[in-house]
C-alpha cells in the first residue's frame, strides 16, 4: 500500500468560528501525519450547496492533484449518500456529500471516471451522533485514501450518472439582449455574472445593464482602475465578466446579489454619450473622484 | 534531546483580523521548522474563558497527541501563572493561562500528570511590552517542548491541584423535568445542552422545552432532516443534546444563546398530538415546507 | 538551482470568505510543494494599503525568514508595478505591488537591497483575465524564488528609491502635549498610538487624552488588569502605547478609530485627584466593577 495522495483540499461551511474545521484537521493528521491540507474556505454560507459548488469549480483548475474534501451537508445523518469520486484517471479523488456539492467541480475537471458510496465503517471514525459526517467519515476517508487505501475498498461502486446534478444557471438571448445571472459575489463587491466576453461581443464595448427596476450604463474593461467612476462589466479572473467598480463595492451600490438577473442590452439612442471618449455615466451618488 | 512532539494545536480568542496568530505561528517555526501548527479556532469572543474552555474540551480528544497551545487571557501582564500541563503520561501538553481555560480539556483527557510555571526565561522572547503572552511566553515554550525541551526545564513544578479549576454546569432534576443550561450555539444554530440522552430517556420520545417565558415542543432525533418543521432535541456529535431545526438556526428562532436554561418536561395532557405520527409542533412562523 | 526559501509569509486583504487564498496557496504548492505557507492575516480592509502596511510592519521582525507575499492591490491590472524586494542580504524577498504596502516593512528590517519588477512571463501563470494578480503573478513568483530561481530572472532591476513610499505619521509636539494617531485598533479594542514611552514621560503617569471634543483621563500601564476601571495607556507589544480599558474594548467605549487624533496632555489644575492611589477616572457608563 502506498502513500498515494500529499494533499488535501478542504471547502466547507463549517466556518471558523467554531472548531469543526481544526478537528477535521486533527483527525486527518492522526491518520496520515505526512498530508498537507489547504483550506480552499470554509465560509461558504451555512447549507449554501449551490454557493460551495460554484466555488469549488472556481476553485477546481488551481487545486494541486490529491483529495478534495468538501463538505456543505445540510442532510447529514439522513439517506443521502456519502461519496468518493475519482477524476483526471485516478489523479484526484472528490470527497463528500452527494448533493450536487461536487457536481460542478468534476464536470471541470473532465468528468467522473469512479465513484463509490462510503459505507464501509472500517474507515469511518465511531461517532456519537450522526451530525458531523466531516469528522466521522469524510476525514478519515479522505486520509485513508492518501495513505493510499483503494477506492473500492471505502464501499461499493455506483453509478456516475447517478449523482445529483448541479445546477449552473445558463444565460439566454433575449432578442440582441443577454439576460444574464449573478452568480457570486465576492469580498469586494464584484457581480460574477455567467457570460463570458464572447456571449456579449455583439454588444459592443459600452452596454446597458438592467436590474429589475434600474437601470445602469456600463462600459466593458480588463482592470478595475480604468472604470474611473464609471460602472464595468470587467473580465475578471475566472474569463467570467464581472459588474464592477473601482475601490467600491458594486454589489452594494447596485443591490446586487447571487442569483440575482442583470439584462445586458446594446446602448439606446438616448444612452449615447456626446463624445466617445469621456465616462458616459457618472455615479451621481459619489461623484467624481 | 530527541525531537519530541511535532504537532501544535492552537485555540486563541485572537482572532483572524490581526496579525497575532500569525506572528505565533511564525515564532513557533523559527524555533522548531519540523512542526506542524492546526488552528482549532480563534474566533474565541474576547476573554471568554468559559467559551473557550468548552471548545477546547469538545476538541480534546479527537487532537493529535502533541502540544496544545490554547490562550485566551484577559489577565495577560498580570500576576495570573503561566502553565504547562503535561497529560496522558507525556502524550500531550496544554500550554497557556492559568485561569480557568485548560481545565476542563485537561480532564477530559484524564486529568494533569506534571504542571511546571513558565518562569524560566531562557525560553521566552524578549518583549518590548507584556500584553501578547501568546508570543513572547507560550509560543517559545510549545516550540522548545516540540524541540525536546523537558517540561522541568521551563520552570517549577506546581501542584496540578492548585491549578485554576473549570466550570461546567451540571444538569439538575427539578421532580421529572430536568433543568439544562445552553452550553454553546453553534454556527449552523445548534444549541448545545449540557444534558445527554440517558438524563432525559425517562421523559420519551416528544417533549416540552421551556425557555424563560417560552415553551416548545420537541421530539427527539438523530439527523436535521427528519425534523421536517419541528423543533429538535437532535443526538449531537459530542453525544449531547442540542436544541436544533433542520436548516434554520434554532438559536435564532427560538432566542437562545450560551449560558441560557432550557427547562426539559414530559408533554403535559394538552400537549399530546392527536396521531402519534404527524409532527406535533408546526412553527407557525415559517409554516411547513 | 537550489531550494531556496522555505518559507512564504502571506498577508493579503482576500478575506476568507472566498476561495482567493486557498488557491493562491495550491498554485504555490504545486511549484514548490515543499514550502510552508503562514497565513500573517486575510482581513485587511479591502483595499487599505495603509491598514496592510502597518500589519506587515508590525509582524516583519518575527517573520521567519523567506518569501513575504503581500497583496492589497487596488490597482491590479494597471500600470502600477507589481515587485519583488530583496531585504537582509538574501534572507528575505518581499512579492507584492508597488504601492507602498511594502515599504514601512522593508524599512523595519533594514531596507532593500536589490528590487525587480515582475515582468517575465515565464515565472507568471497564463490568465484568464488580469484581475487577481496574486494567484497569476505573486503567488508562482513566490514559489519559484523558493524553489531557487533568482531574483534578476523575474525581471529588470529596478531603483529602490524609485519604491512608492509608505506612509507611517509621525507624533508632534505640541507646546508640553504630544499630538498623536490612531495607527491600529485590534480586535480588543486597543488602540495602538504612534508614541513610545518616550515621547510622553515628561508628562508623568497620569495624563488627560483630548480626542476631539472629548477629554478622558488616563494613567500609564504596562497590563490591562491594572487599570481597574480606568483608562490606561498601556506599553504594547510592539514597544508603543495603546489606549486600553481592562477587558472592554477602548475603541468602542472611547469612539477611537484607526487614524483619528489623540492629544496627551499633561494633568491639569482641576484634574487632579485628591489622593494618589485610587482611579482618577471612573467609567461611569460602566461603573466601578
Amino acid at each position: 500500500m502506498k502513500h498515494r495522495y500529499s494533499t488535501v483540499s478542504f471547502l466547507s461551511d463549517y466556518g471558523i468560528g467554531d472548531e469543526f474545521v481544526g478537528v477535521v484537521k486533527s483527525v486527518i493528521r492522526a491518520i496520515e501525519p505526512e498530508v498537507a491540507v489547504i483550506d480552499v474556505t470554509h465560509e461558504i454560507p451555512p447549507h449554501d450547496i449551490r454557493a460551495g459548488s460554484l466555488a469549488l469549480a472556481r476553485a477546481a483548475q488551481y487545486l494541486v492533484p490529491g483529495v478534495v474534501l468538501a463538505v456543505v451537508d445540510p442532510g447529514v445523518g439522513s439517506d443521502r449518500r456519502a461519496v468518493a469520486v475519482e477524476v483526471g484517471s485516478g489523479e484526484s479523488v472528490l470527497v463528500g456529500p452527494d448533493n450536487g456539492l461536487l457536481a460542478a467541480a468534476v464536470g471541470m475537471v473532465g468528468g467522473a471516471d469512479r465513484v463509490v458510496e462510503l459505507t464501509n465503517p472500517e474507515y469511518h471514525l465511531p461517532s456519537p451522533g450522526a451530525t458531523f459526517a466531516g469528522r466521522d467519515i469524510f476525514a478519515p476517508v479522505a486520509a485513508h485514501l492518501c495513505a493510499g487505501v483503494a477506492l473500492e475498498e471505502l464501499g461499493p461502486r455506483i453509478e456516475p450518472s447517478s449523482l445529483q446534478p448541479g445546477m449552473i444557471p445558463l444565460p439566454f438571448a433575449d432578442g440582441d439582449a443577454v439576460a444574464a445571472q449573478v452568480l457570486w459575489v465576492d469580498r469586494f463587491g464584484n457581480a460574477q455574472l455567467n457570460v463570458g466576453p464572447d456571449d456579449v461581443d455583439h454588444l459592443g464595448d459600452r452596454l446597458r445593464l438592467v436590474m429589475g427596476e434600474r437601470t445602469r450604463l456600463a462600459r466593458r474593461a480588463t482592470s478595475f482602475a480604468e472604470l474611473g467612476a464609471e460602472v464595468g462589466l470587467v473580465l475578471d479572473s475566472y474569463g467570467l465578466l464581472a459588474v464592477s467598480l473601482d475601490r467600491h463595492p458594486a454589489s452594494v451600490d447596485l443591490g446586487l446579489s447571487a442569483g440575482d438577473e442583470v439584462k445586458i442590452e446594446a446602448l439606446g439612442e438616448g444612452d449615447e454619450p456626446t463624445n466617445g471618449v469621456g465616462p458616459v455615466a457618472v455615479d451621481i451618488n459619489r461623484g467624481p473622484r
